[in-house]
């Protein structure tokens, strides 16, 4: 069998083509594969949210540069950041692990503190899993199911045109940190390293935006920054069949980031858009309720929600409009496992 | 850091030195670490029951002697088996996979296939998941959810002493037919092994025969046997605060996997005890209800059932009466993925 490669199909195209050998589902499932997460029927009023997110050694983390506490916190984080992008609450976690033999028990004993930190600090907790042999890279794969109220859960699907589009938070800080942990920038002022390195190994997961926003009502789509804005908001133009205008000078990249992008050469824009692993939430809210989102999220929980774009009809595209005005079309410049974004020249760290 | 390694403390201490650092769990966990999956309220007649295991490449199998296509199967089949050992009915699977960038689409596809085709054999779906690059051995890791009606299910903690110890189906096969695809035995005729070589590649999860035994009413203690009588049964002894005897004349050891054994100059109990992957039931009964339990799943089924042992006080020990009379210590011969077994000499295959 010679047949395709996965790299040559990438991440996204892998997935699709995964989805369409699917049977069909059971009638409790009211969202699956192509959304964030599974959402089941739990009761009359309630959905059941299921997901499952993996760190593989050498892809998504790398022995030297964290440490055994914060890798069990950072593959929890990514897990609950799937639970907040429903508006949903984190329930139960199950953790599966494949690790080398000559694995000190300290230290599995240390990732398990950080994914039991992480989880209580949002009141889950951690109900089982499975340990295995490997030979290979090691493997941190997690499993965690939550809760959200009917009424209240957010999809990828619901954005219509003439909405906006918001962001929490900070954009590219997580890119700027693993940037500085690879070494190729130097000259950052210690508090300023440690806070970018520290975004980019234990995001913190917007569980309480995340249900601010859902209960609010006003939004139509949510989702979470994995993989970079382009490639992410990319998912709700899909789901919603909509169009997107993205605005480069509104995107919310913090002074620390721009000063190591300035040293790269690079444009706070391009990390904001592509450097992914930021783990903030993106949605959509009808033009008009944008102030009353942001003032609600600000008050409940400190974080700032920032306008970066509007929503446009699926016919009218994609685009980027540059600092300088010209419109440019928004390709995927997200973080693809298999292929990394389509631009060589944007890749930033692994893919 | 110098501490003790991993493969010092083998799997199950492993998991007991999890276990201990864990903090409470939360109020709707009736079962969690220690039991073969979670066991989670649903609503007031129903628990779900969440599992995950893992198949790792180079441990759980060698891609020149499994199809993609069977081994979707097989991790479905392992997971499914956990949620038979609770009486339960499987309904939804995440998958979560990594793989090197070169592996053909065709063959995920296909992996795919076996995961669907299993799962809707017993009536589930896999709604979602998450693939991942890695540049070592594939891993693919399964989760499964599913349901038991409270009063139904059976855990690893029921056994009483007096009780009697049954199993499904045969024991050893799957061992014997791992013998065959390491290539240690030969002359065996094409049909027989066929059906060992399958039993190892394609196990059948219990799932009719766990809801009939559950629906009994019956049984006090359930699990599944994934790694040999001898291990598996020390958790029923271990969780339920009881002994043990197993008759070895008594084990149910194939006519075909007996040949196998014969060949390697073993005897056909070792591989029962100690060779793992069988993915049968293993329940404990009220002596005198053994016969009605057996009929039962036979007729429903027409799997067979067998009595192996009968549980004794927790101060009388654990013990295997031998073919000739003479009673040994039951020393653990699982399946250890980092150990293997206590007595090197008992290995068969991988560990």
């Amino acid at each position: 069998m010679t047949g395709m490669k996965i790299w040559e199909l990438g991440e996204f195209g892998l997935i699709e083509r995964i989805a369409e050998r699917l049977p069909s589902y059971r009638a409790d499932v009211r969202a699956a594969v192509g959304d964030d997460l599974a959402v089941l029927e739990w009761d009359a009023e309630t959905y059941q949210l299921a997901t499952c997110d993996v760190q593989v050694e050498g892809v998504h983390f790398a022995r030297d540069t964290i440490t055994a506490l914060q890798l069990g916190r950072r593959a929890a984080a990514i897990n609950l950041s799937d639970i907040a992008a429903k508006g949903g609450t984190p329930e139960h976690f199950l953790v599966s692990l494949a690790l080398r033999p000559e694995i000190e028990v300290e230290w599995v004993g240390q990732l398990y503190d950080g994914l039991a930190e992480e989880a209580s600090r949002y009141g889950a907790d951690i109900v089982g899993g499975n340990v295995s042999r490997t030979e290979g890279p090691l493997v941190v794969d997690v499993f965690l199911l939550g809760k959200v109220r009917q009424e209240e859960v957010l999809l990828r699907s619901g954005a219509g045109p003439g909405e906006l589009v918001l962001v929490t938070g900070w954009l590219g800080d997580s890119a700027a940190g693993r940037v500085l942990l690879e070494g190729e920038v130097s000259g950052i002022r210690a508090e300023h390293r440690r806070r970018l390195v520290d975004a980019h190994l234990t995001p913190t997961p917007r569980i309480k935006e995340g249900q601010v926003i859902s209960g609010s009502r006003w939004a139509t789509a949510m989702l979470d920054l994995s993989d970079g804005l382009a490639s992410d908001v990319a998912h709700i133009c899909d789901q919603s069949g909509v169009g997107v205008r993205l605005w480069a000078d509104r995107l919310p990249v913090s002074e620390e980031a721009r000063r190591v992008l300035r040293q790269l050469g690079r444009q706070g824009w391009e990390l904001a858009l592509g450097g992914g692993e930021d783990y903030e939430l993106c949605l959509t809210v009808p033009s008009g309720e944008q102030r009353a989102v942001a003032e609600a999220v600000e008050r409940e929980t400190g974080t700032k929600i920032t306008c970066v774009g509007e929503i446009l009809q699926a016919t009218d595209g994609r685009w980027l409009v540059l600092e300088d005005g010209r419109e440019v079309p928004l390709q995927s410049v997200g973080w693809d496992h298999f292929n990394g974004p389509d631009n060589g020249d944007w890749r930033l760290g692994e893919v």
